[in-house]
């Protein structure tokens, strides 16, 4: 059954406290490499039916309102077969 | 430039109370149609380099030590060009 997944991250200017600890924490463990880190959030969300489009007008008009503060956060929507 | 993406996800068998407040939340507001709603984090990792199979070696490291929770969250790693 397919799923629509929504991710939510912070804006590039926003400051994104959770990843720069998880980037502080980084080499404390042992790791290198990596040079930045952002974290945000992942919806999956369960339908009946087909996603059709007008389901995904939905699911837009939920990130928008919902799921992310459009202030701070972007969001994108996809359809991801499980 | 490719960033690597570590989705982390509560385990199917564990209670989502996040999840659970979404879905709840989205009849109030006029949506319906969505039958279940899960929500975990999304880590997007900037790499210094290419990203090779050492590089996801140890992002699967970090994944199970520092990004998730391994008793109750499970987590999966990809590579999106950006």
């Amino acid at each position: 059954m397919p799923k629509v997944v929504v991710d939510v991250m912070p804006k590039p200017e926003i400051l994104d406290p959770q990843g720069k600890a998880v980037l502080g924490a980084l080499p404390r463990l042992g790791f290198s490499g990596v040079t930045d880190v952002r974290q945000g959030k992942r919806f999956e969300l369960e339908v009946a039916g087909e996603v059709t489009e007008e389901v995904l007008a939905d699911v837009h008009r939920m990130a928008e309102t919902l799921l992310s503060n459009p202030v701070i956060e972007n969001y994108a929507v996809r359809v991801e077969e499980s």
